[in-house]
């Protein structure tokens, strides 16, 4: 769609529902909440909703925010690449139909909704809001440009990943100009952990083996350590990063379990490795640096498993 | 001095030595074989050197550099803001007039070179001479490219910290334009750590203590730790950020044996306080967020005098 288009439709309609997806991150938040303000600031009515409800860490985006009582006429998902992901708490907008727009940065997108807006090469879909927003001409208030700089910012890991473009650098040169205080954002999205989480990276990194000539990290979290820690267990996402993040190490193993003698396996990789070829070797998937799959057995037999064929790949 | 004055002078000499500062970081090496790069491909003679050597860590700017065999006429040093920080190896151009040219973005610069160019209010010193460069109309290579974004991305965290401008962020846009393979860089600056770093992060953190209400963390580190861990001692520079990094805590202390009974103490603050007023109370300073002194006393002595301190502070 043209920018144009988007712009005639926020014009056109009075009455906004905005949704984001399950787990929010910070583009969906940044994305979804930037877009309410900006509609609010042409008149319409626009509230936000998120299946999950509004995480406190990211709370400096909404604290001022307040739903505004009224029936929807228009509903736009943002960062939404499958309607799954709108998540079981607004299961009715998962049904075909019901969502009129969706504007998304994901080549995955299912096209799911009436109209679908997706940019596959931008780094965020808070980036291509911003893209929309200078088209229209309206000027755009500082805690619109706070959201968008967010998503932006944590869907690049501050810039750092390969989905930065020129283009986003732009983008967050001309949103400094705002009064976004985003060092304080990066600090509080990049640099701030809970005590729980730093409680268990300890205790995972800690756990961390090195093999094959220290090319392959792997961490284990097995349940009993998830429930002996005393931390939530939600505070257990995110870790697979760690083992690759050693010197030297080209493929990174987290292998979490999910049941008895059920394990998640999550591989990370650099350059030099195929995460999604060792994965599909057992059955699973994914992206060429980051891929999962899931083993059956003892931690041992799942372990001896994996080592045996990261041995193969590894030493060929 | 103007850009133009400068180039001037690269246009007018032939023979070039670039002095970078001791235990050399991203932005005085990216910024020193840049310059190096930049002068040879404008046909003169230049060579880069360290009090400290060339770490490993950064090889992938010189892992093509040969020195040059020649007497120099010109002395530049880039990233350099006091002449004790040109190290012991290079004692002779800590002599007053000696360095012929200093570029720098330390507002503490002390002027010690024969022609100074100061930007205080620039991100890097790398972001000086891309400046530098762009106005002398003249090509960079792509390595040039990547030592200076290298030297911009490493000072700014990653466009994280409050020095970050908007200049720095278009500066990163241009040099993205470039084959500098950006995202490699990144993750070898920030997201790589040594098997030692892994081990004594794990241990340091394990160590941590919440006190006054869980708004002041602090780590020690004794001697005795030091050694029994079997990690170089270099290692152990650059954990006084640790402490600061858990939710909630506005005051980060980190308390480091020097010798039997004096300890170093690393201070760092959130916005809600000021660290360099804490240390002042003890006879030492620094900036607003990250400041120092020393305290004798044993290891419990010092715990129980910062602890009382922090508390009349944080609780006042």
């Amino acid at each position: 769609m043209e920018y144009s288009e988007i712009i005639d439709i926020f014009e056109k309609h009075d009455k906004f529902l905005i949704l984001t997806h399950k787990s929010p991150d910070g583009d969906t938040l940044g994305s979804g909440f930037g877009l309410c303000y900006f509609l609010r600031d042409m008149g319409k009515l626009a509230n936000v909703v998120n299946s999950d409800g509004f995480p406190d860490r990211y709370d400096f985006m909404y604290v001022d925010y307040a739903p505004q009582d009224f029936e929807p006429e228009y509903v736009i998902a943002v960062d939404i690449a499958d309607p799954s992901l709108i998540g079981s708490g607004l299961a009715k907008y998962q049904e075909a139909g019901t969502v009129d727009l969706c504007i998304d940065h994901h080549f995955s997108n299912k096209n799911f909704a009436v109209l679908s807006h997706v940019e596959g090469d931008t780094a965020a879909a808070a980036q291509i809001l911003y893209a929309i927003f200078k088209q229209s001409g309206r000027k755009i208030s500082d805690i619109i440009a706070k959201c968008l700089y967010t998503g932006i910012a944590t869907d690049t890991g501050c810039f750092k990943y390969e989905n930065t473009t020129p283009e986003t650098h732009l983008a967050a040169a001309e949103l400094m100009a705002y009064d976004i205080d985003f060092a304080n954002v990066n600090r509080k999205m990049f640099d701030v952990k809970s005590k729980g989480r730093i409680k268990i990276e300890q205790i995972v990194t800690g756990r961390m083996e090195y093999h094959i000539q220290d090319k392959c990290a792997m961490i284990t979290i097995t349940t009993e350590l998830m429930e002996s820690c005393g931390v939530d267990q939600a505070e257990f996402e995110g870790l697979a990063s760690i083992p690759l993040s050693a010197e030297g190490v080209v493929l990174g193993i987290t292998v979490k379990q999910r049941h008895e003698n059920v394990f998640k396996i999550s591989v990370r990789t650099t350059d030099e490795m195929d995460a999604s070829a060792f994965c599909n070797y057992f059955g699973g998937g994914g992206h060429i640096r980051a891929a999962g799959c899931e083993l059956k057995g003892t931690l041992e037999e799942v372990r001896a498993k994996l080592l045996e064929r990261a041995e193969k790949v590894l030493l060929a």
